[in-house]
């Protein structure tokens, strides 16, 4: 993997690049969709190239649960599993062993937990969470680390960031010969020294891209952007800048500007499947009885299929039946819409105009998006 | 609407033909995919044209409920509304009034009955089925009629296949000046007299179509098989000959011998949705474990979207996983196969070799399908 820097802003920190794969170039700033278990929810790998989306992120926690990486190995690879020839990005299982599993330890070893689906006993560590990874064979891996909670304390926050660090060089030395790239996540919670303090010892150990974890997780908005301003400047400049698991189209915006190059959020197509979709002028909500004789498409000048070819009308109605169409047409638009705004500010950093297009942007989204 | 014989089998009754409707032209004998409530089930109109598919089916009874009717005319009738430029057939709302509603009273003047979705009191007539097939703007409506229960005293068969009669008259008065098509629907069980009867009061009025109704409601196969190789020959030969939600892949090649032009079913999307897939070999359930680790499309002779991308293995990942894309998938495919099915019993027919594709078919499907 390759990282190229192609331009920068001069007002802020936002700056384009290009990362070459085996499977292809990204285009950063990039949003990459999430397919949980090796399916971008109720779209095929087809609608994703057409909606432009270079590259996915696939959950390790779910795809080791099932059906299982050594048996995605055996079958050609998580690529070949799911139809996707273009780049994949595999998160370390962190953060869902974290939020979803019952855990019955957190040793220096890794993480013992239950399967959420069928209580088995499982370990995920730096070396099995690597392990699968290769099994799966993801162009980006991701370290294995401990999501810090929120609240947390200073005392519990800095031995976890400690442990995440040597995590991180187990994973690095676990990952040796794979071929497959491979971030560090920096951790340390809202606690601007441990943040620095993990970033300083990830680029000692050196990796080929740099991430930001445990945003988003029940912090301040104003603490979330005060960490994403903070930090990403530090990251280094030659390396990809990963945001994990953030977040609304203004976050992105404001993501972009602190200088991060990648972003990942289930926002667009979870949202989708709840009927909220996003546009230019804020949210709509499609279950509104407003749009029950509505003739018009979600945002005329939108360009995805479901605005093309359907109403509002029409998808209130789908979603009020709840029509398995519905929540794939409302999938189609949002992630047209994130694609299209990460597209809209490639250009305009590019063109040097991203102060100008994010006053646009703000102006058009209206308080509170 | 007009239809044209095209040609005929020497050894059965099965034939070939063409109807002409102002939105195109549809090859005979067709099988029509169910588009409940304005959407076959997870499945986009481009795919369904992709497939092949030329006509589809839609719900009265769905769609007078939700969105209801007049919104669907106010909006540009249901082929704008859903998107859909070929031919549409709607049902009477007959078949989904007397097995979803609640029935407080049938009457000389129609059933009064409790929508199953909110317990809103309606009443569905002659007249009433007809203006909300109007409303919704189908190229071809079915008359309102007894969907006689089975098993029914003779007696009682005898009074409903009467006032369904009496019913088909009020229909073809009410649907004067529409310029859509209407087809009768021939009642009367699994009586012999009162179905002849019923057919020769239907041609008497005069249709463009004709349809035997309550099939593949309880009774045996033996006694299907008995009422549609009887009555299909006595169905006027210039006009569409249709059998109501049947059937099966065999049930279908049945159909055509005995000189059946039209079908409906949700078979091939219900099955898929719960992951049983047809193939000429016979049937195959995604979820076994035996397809686990199989890397193999369902079919390898299958030239469907899902066959062509797509292992067994990743889809009995998705259905276990209750991925959205599962249902979609798999509706593709058993869709395929039974658009397939017809297209291949047409070119057996007009290529004179009707009898011969048929010993094959059973020969590949073995038996009990």
């Amino acid at each position: 993997m390759k990282f190229q820097l192609l331009s920068e802003d001069r007002e802020s920190n936002a700056r384009t690049g290009r990362i070459e794969t085996a499977r292809g170039a990204i285009d950063t700033p990039i949003f990459m969709p999430v397919g949980t278990a090796g399916s971008v929810k109720s779209i095929s790998p087809d609608e994703l190239e057409v909606l432009g989306a270079q590259i996915v992120l696939a959950n390790t926690y779910h795809l080791c649960l099932r059906p299982g990486d050594e048996r995605v190995a055996r079958l050609g690879g998580l690529h070949k599993f799911m139809g996707w020839e273009r780049p994949i990005l595999t998160d370390s299982g962190g953060f869902q062993v974290f939020s979803l599993a019952r855990i019955n330890k957190i040793e220096e070893e890794g993480v013992k937990f239950q399967s959420h689906i069928d209580g088995s006993r499982r370990l995920l560590s730096p070396e099995t969470a690597v392990a699968i990874q290769r099994n799966l064979g993801s162009d980006i891996m991701m370290c294995f680390d401990e999501c810090t909670p929120y609240p947390v304390t200073y005392e519990y926050a800095s031995e976890s960031v400690k442990r995440t660090i040597r995590w991180a060089e187990r994973s690095k030395e676990a990952s040796k010969g794979s071929g497959q790239a491979l971030f560090g996540i920096v951790q340390g919670s809202v606690f601007t020294d441990l943040r620095e303090m993990c970033l300083e010892n990830l680029v000692r150990i050196g990796f080929d891209g740099y991430a930001i974890g445990s945003l988003s997780v029940g912090e301040s908005k104003e603490q979330m952007l005060e960490v994403m301003n903070r930090l990403a400047p530090l990251l280094p400049t030659g390396a990809p800048r990963y945001v994990m698991g953030v977040g609304t189209p203004e976050d992105l915006v404001e993501g972009v500007r602190a200088g991060i190059d990648m972003f990942d959020c289930v926002m667009p197509t979870r949202n989708a499947r709840n009927g909220t979709l996003f546009t230019y002028r804020g949210v709509l909500n499609i279950k509104n009885s407003a749009y029950a004789d509505d003739p018009d498409p979600i945002d005329s000048e939108c360009g995805c299929y479901t605005c093309r070819r359907f109403s509002r009308a029409y998808l209130r109605h789908l979603y009020i039946c709840r029509e398995l169409l519905s929540y794939r047409l409302n999938t189609i638009h949002n992630l047209y819409f994130y694609l299209d705004l990460m597209a809209q500010m490639r250009a305009a950093i590019g063109a040097g105009n991203f102060t100008g297009w994010r006053e646009g942007f703000y102006d058009r989204i209206g308080p509170g998006g």
